[in-house]
């Protein structure tokens, strides 16, 4: 159930660059945030990345304890919070910083200007009553409705369907993809930092949406553009109306997601999901292959492959139809 | 609670023919699934029907075992893939295929051009801000707002109100209603085929939403189009924001639907319905007239006319109180 | 928890007028509803009030008992169907009617022009692509990206940024806030009169929504207008995709409100609020500060300050965790 999408896009395409960084510049920017730190000075900073598709010469934001040993430190610098990291790996190029979002925001929007800055430009020609940005690229053998909006970057393949006034941003869409109406497919995620909440305060998002080939989306949903990676979408799958997939959510192929369903954050699908109407999962678990979740199930913990479950918390289904005879029974007594 | 609404729109209006079929192009697109067949070769093809409203010199799919006594074989030609259907009536127009889900799809994309197919043709004017289909029918007392999409066949009764970016596809929408802003009517439903999952094997979906007069749909909604016949909303029905209504679904008059509730394909539903919000009704159901539904409940079986039910599966709604009560009880044990 | 926001804003700007009302005039309109009333003929009316937020010289609807003491009734005229009401203000100026919400209804269609009326008028400009109405003011600071509708007497403050495809309306939008894509602001609340329904016959909504600064509201959002006054959300709010937000709804600061959630309308919710996804609210309950709601809950009573809850109806979340534990336990018996 790993993901390896290494090198899937490249970011430039879908942010801009506002300044090029130095270890310097980090150091000012960070200024009042940095505890302790031990840094080669001549370290060049190209990127941020993330633990699971992490790239050389980037910056690697890590909170918790585990870090996998197949990291090579003298590729990246990590900027972490957490004491234990830093205690670890102190003689590495390391940052521990008191205020982990905030140093995650100023250095990003430092970096980059995405899509939540005043100042993101794209460029738009009105095309058959869409606007399509001079910056996207599209199959001639797909077909794009009315009153849509594809905004820089965007990549949609061959034989597509984008159906009317849907918005198509920071993703990448591979051949015999529909989307339905007034869906929006790389929007921010609900990337909010409690401490200091707002617009103005939100969490930078500068991933995208990779959505497979001969997957089809439904009317009105949301699919949130990865934090710092992707949002994949697998192939073949089939999303049902009004469903929201949250950022980093891995779904795997075949899925098949009814009406009105939720997936949380960074959660991890395998392969030939069925999940009725109304479900939602918790963010950052894992599903295995071959699940079925019954409808208005809420998914709160890892799942098994191979497992039927309902339920909230979402139970295996038998266990679940048990529990539902019992009640029955004891609200007679 | 049957419903009779046969000859209610011309399917020529909103699908395209690609091809006429005759029992030998039949013969040659089912070619490798038919298993057993009896067919007059004289048998003229016209359309697909349903057994709800079967048509003469029609197609009817038929999956299961019942059949009404009242059909005319010699008018239709059935193609089934349970045996027990085929031998029930093996000396009537009849096929036996091995794969019904793909035997239904190649006949439907041989027959039709429909919105899911990529040559799928419309022609807009820009009429006030909005794309008006050439070929759909707007009464002029009827307002429609800005960044809306009038798609092929529509007619629009009298004094309705079609609010901002809305899309309205495959749909006969009569006097008095209104459609709020960024809502979706007559998408593709749901229509997968777990066999052969994707975009491109797609249930084909060439019905369409009847939307009877004086009813009011909210924001954000989503209503698909029938699968072969039509999904039908009746008289001076209340439907709130972000709703979801399947495929073939018959919401009889007066339904007041709160926001965030879903009901799923083919569910048949009487007069009065009241139904709280974030409410989920299960597929293939029917619930009777004056039917009143607690927020949240999923709604998992028929349901008798006069009930008053909640909870998951939902119940009836004082045995759910007590249910709740006992519950609470326990848990202080 | 009380609001105090008198004066937020000028109806004028968002309905229209269509008929001055005297007393006479009131009397005519009410006449086959009005069983008694006692009224000063010079009584001077300018508008409809809400209790909340009462003005002088406005007319004020009250069905319940409870009418506090601050009301100085020379200022307003009650209408009322509530015999006790009656009583117990009838030397002051009041009318008891027979069907309230009909009342209200004749009323406001006689007094105002409102989105739902099919002669309401707005002039637009198309600038950059969206539909800008020509009676709106909107900050130049601010970013409204394509195919976007903003309509009537709608205020959009500094640094906004609107994104492509949302429809605002009756909206006042203070300054840094984010609304993402296809999202629905200011639409008609679900005010249904079941014993008359249907579209003609739905109760009017004539107030506004108020975003107050750096909030962000996600994707395919709805937020609808307040009925008569407003519905409020508070600074610093962050609002994921898929929401829904009813009339007169009072969102404090810093509410953090994860995708699919549903407020049910007239509910009033502190500051700090943290609710999980696909949690419901019902209507007319209030909630304190610091409340945080695990996702799926369904919050059906008024919840104190600093509660953690979870579980529908939503209680306790510790007693919620004890009572999965006891029914996983009994299912295995």
């Amino acid at each position: 159930m790993e993901h390896h999408f290494k090198n899937l896009y490249n970011r430039s395409n879908f942010v801009l660059t506002r300044n090029k960084i130095s270890v310097e510049g980090l150091l000012s920017i960070l200024d009042k945030f940095v505890l302790k730190s031990n840094i080669n000075s001549n370290f060049f900073i190209n990127d941020v990345s993330s633990l699971d598709n992490y790239k050389k010469n980037s910056l690697l934001f890590i909170d918790k304890e585990i870090i996998p040993s197949k990291i090579n430190f003298s590729e990246i610098c990590l900027i972490t919070s957490n004491e234990e990291v830093y205690k670890k790996y102190l003689k590495e190029n390391i940052f521990l910083v008191s205020n982990f979002n905030e140093s995650f925001r100023n250095i990003i929007n430092f970096m980059y200007i995405h899509e939540d800055s005043s100042d993101f430009k794209d460029e738009f020609s009105t095309i058959n009553g869409s606007h399509i940005s001079k910056y996207s690229s599209i199959q001639k053998s797909s077909v794009i409705q009315k009153n849509c909006v594809i905004g820089r970057g965007v990549e949609i393949g061959k034989n597509c369907i984008i159906k009317n006034n849907s918005v198509i941003k920071n993703a990448i869409i591979k051949d015999n993809v529909i989307i339905g109406d007034n869906t929006t497919i790389g929007s921010t995620g609900f990337g909010f930092d409690l401490k200091s909440p707002g617009a103005t305060n939100i969490i930078p998002q500068i991933g995208i949406v990779y959505i497979d080939e001969n997957t089809h989306i439904g009317s009105n949903c949301t699919i949130d553009r990865g934090k710092i990676d992707f949002t994949h979408i697998g192939k073949n799958c089939m999303i049902d109306n009004l469903v929201h997939i949250a950022h980093n959510v891995i779904l795997g192929d075949n899925a098949c997601l009814a009406a009105q369903s939720g997936i949380s954050g960074s959660t991890l699908i395998g392969k030939n999901l069925i999940s009725g109407g109304q479900s939602g999962y918790a963010g950052h678990i894992k599903i295995g292959d071959n699940v079925i979740v019954a409808g208005k199930s809420g998914v709160t913990k890892n799942i098994k492959d191979n497992s039927t479950i309902a339920g909230f918390p979402a139970i295996d289904i038998k266990e679940w139809k048990k529990l539902i005879i019992k009640q029955k029974k004891n609200g007679h007594k």
